[in-house]
């Protein structure tokens, strides 16, 4: 039996990314809940043009904020839904597959920002009502990395690696989108549909196996 | 840089495995929602004595029923719970974490029958009420074949394996449980947490990565 080119590729890039990278040098897991970007528009409608900081975010100058939104969807409605801060300039509202499901939305998935062509949904607050026409996603896993770290892993903005999980259920995701900018600190972001897949927590370790391109 | 010793046993693992199975065959996935299995006394409680088929599962002889539970937690309750049956020695809950965390159980991740020292839930439906001392779990993943599909897969009874699941956020599930019989039919089980995380639904195909041990 023949060993297919796909499985040679596979052992290459991972003897490379070994021989390349540090392993040993883990990623802290952060496990993204449902929450809501907002525009300086929207915050006008919602909350009377103001956000108040409840806490601050791992993600430098990102923050928690008091305010809390209702999403209201065809078939239901979520509750007491994050908005983080500062404000954006394109409203978008970040839900895993299971609140897609509540709230009866085919909802794409998509990296943050990548909101052309996505359906809308209606947020809620005391103080107002927004139909957003679009920004709707269930967002893409992806890693927060500064250059020096990137220099280290050997990997650029834009590529893509296959990150071991070490949660009580492990498993290798694939298809992970690597972000670079001296702006972030180093986190992998997952949703909450993904770190109860597989048993993992806030700073659950991860490493990553391959560059996959 | 030396290649870790770990990696090169990754590697021929990888090797071996391409070498001896046929990769090419894909393992369907079943997503399990949370259901439950009835001992007859707990029937006998809750419904009188006897289950009605709703319909066939795909596992020989395993059917879903009519009837539906309440589970009752200390937090949170669940409605609508799926019965399946044929009855069993000893009543067994299987939910996600999601389900966990609504319930407000501390819930262990088990294999199937493996319930000693697992946490109790209180079961109610229309007829009456059980408090069961033990049997809560999170089912760990596993792959259900049959004798014939064993032998090309060069795997036995009891192996971990790692799978390849192909969803719109595809993963390599590590840690999966190979129990072989000829009363299975070939399927891999995952929960919804699982199944919601890597975006995969009933008949995405999975296929065997490596075997571990």
């Amino acid at each position: 039996m023949m060993i297919s080119e796909q499985t040679i590729e596979r052992i290459v890039n991972q003897v490379m990314a070994e021989l390349t990278s540090s392993p040993s040098q883990s990623i802290p897991i952060e496990l993204s809940a449902r929450h809501v970007h907002l525009s300086q528009k929207d915050v006008d409608l919602l909350f009377g043009g103001k956000l108040t900081v409840e806490r601050e975010l791992s993600q430098p100058d990102q923050f928690l904020c008091k305010e809390k939104v209702r999403l209201i969807g065809p078939r239901g409605i979520i509750d007491r839904v994050a908005v983080l801060g500062p404000v954006r300039k394109q409203s978008q509202v970040e839900i895993s597959l299971t609140d897609a499901r509540t709230l009866g939305t085919e909802t794409p998935l998509r990296q943050s920002g990548d909101i052309n062509g996505t359906p809308g949904v209606v947020l809620a607050s005391p103080h107002g009502i927004v139909s957003l026409e679009q920004g709707l996603i269930i967002a893409g896993r992806h890693i927060h990395m500064p250059e020096a770290d990137a220099e280290q892993f050997r990997v650029s903005d834009g590529d893509l690696v296959a990150v071991h999980v070490k949660g009580e259920r492990p498993v290798i995701m694939e298809d992970v989108l690597v972000r670079v900018s001296d702006n972030f600190s180093l986190a992998m972001h997952i949703d909450l549909d993904e770190g109860n897949g597989c048993g993992c927590i806030n700073n659950t370790p991860a490493v990553i196996f391959e560059k996959e391109c």
